[in-house]
């Protein structure tokens, strides 16, 4: 994924599927630039390594990621 | 400091320094799980890939979680 950073978006593909807090071994935050006009949301699942671009927009996701950030 | 994860803590110091938006290159947040019992934020700075771990509890990095996550 980050090869291609200078160019262009990481994300090609926006994942529908539900993530689950405890599935997730970490959440990558890519701010708007100018190689990307919009912000990407990289979840890396514990399980598999498997990385998954999640949707910014969506109110789930948005209320996964202040959960994430206000654990204690 | 991956290296690290199956074992402790990715962050050792947490760092008061501002942070601007524009001057960050991602944002990694690793929830909270058996080798490390609290979520760890890491920045990585665009200029020299320079990384910093954020401290979670500082309302200042929540809202700049909250509108990095937001950009369109």
């Amino acid at each position: 994924i980050p090869l291609s950073r200078t160019t262009r978006c990481a994300c090609i593909k926006i994942s529908d599927r539900p993530v689950h807090r405890r599935s997730l071994e970490k959440i990558e935050m890519i701010p708007a630039s100018q190689s990307c006009p919009r912000v990407e949301i990289i979840a890396t699942m514990k399980k598999n390594g498997e990385k998954r671009c999640l949707n910014p927009e969506s109110q789930t996701i948005q209320n996964l990621l202040k959960a994430i950030s206000k654990q204690r």
